[in-house]
């Protein structure tokens, strides 16, 4: 009874959620491409961090929450390919080292994202210290997070004079 | 069996999508609330819209999308209290109608949700005509065009020398 009551009440799976995630993930490639490789680095307003710091900053967060949502360790990304390479907030050196780094966390997420556990996401977690809650909120904050720091990186682009690719473009 | 595998593949309930919506939508609010009036209205980067017209777009797509979802009208606000007052991206003259606008808003999401039956989550709609897709689909949409506007919010704001509240703080 329980069990049809739960299927009845719930919209969303985690191939869902995964399938949404990437495709913002996919836009946010493209403003960071976007920028001229110095804007990318140097340009800032109002004393906000330039956008490459802010893209690493969510490049971290994947990574790393996503290792967070497989084991509940939420310190370090320890799946394969990306170990090591994502440690501190220092975002790589050129704009095609970060959108690198941003496709092997990609193609880390569509490898790692079956091997979760479907009842995970509604355990209780405290992923990095931001407090307890239900898995799947914290993978919203991830999602949110990015959709904020994109949108400034949306003024960035247009305070420079550039078209920045279209929001409603995914994947 | 159908139903126990969709059980074991769901993770949020439409009361979690609520939930969460309105936790941006009161941050949202907050950042209306720290514009300067006249800021609020006038102040562009980049020649991009002011935040009040940014703010009545979500506003609309709120009670629009609210209406839609339970309707499947996408067209007009025809909610009780706020059909008449969201016809146009023209927002309220004052910061003050703007902040009430949004709180009645915010209480007909409240009112009308226990009223959208469930299946309608994962029904096919095409809301305002941005294309076909799950329902939920249409929603996380309203809400990553909200994180989008705000987060330029928040440049503007760090432009103007005001601290923006906190993005982590909901409700």
């Amino acid at each position: 009874m329980n069990t049809t009551i739960q299927a009845a009440a719930s919209v969303l799976t985690p191939e869902q959620i995964r399938f949404h995630w990437q495709g913002h993930r996919g836009l946010t490639r493209r403003v960071i491409d976007a920028f001229p490789e110095k804007e990318l680095y140097e340009y800032s307003i109002g004393g906000m961090r330039p956008f490459a710091t802010q893209a690493m900053e969510l490049a971290l967060i994947a990574a790393k929450g996503l290792n967070g949502f497989l084991t509940d360790n939420w310190n370090d990304a320890t799946t394969d390919s990306i170990s090591g390479r994502v440690k501190d907030y220092t975002p790589p050196a050129t704009k095609a080292e970060l959108l690198q780094l941003w496709d092997d966390i990609t193609a880390e997420i569509d490898r790692v994202w079956p091997q979760i556990p479907v009842e995970r996401w509604n355990e209780v977690v405290n992923a990095f210290g931001y407090g307890e809650q239900p898995m799947y909120g914290s993978w919203f904050y991830f999602l949110d997070n990015e959709n904020h720091h994109r949108g400034q990186g949306y003024v960035y682009l247009r305070s420079l004079g550039i078209e920045p690719p279209p929001f409603w473009d995914r994947y």
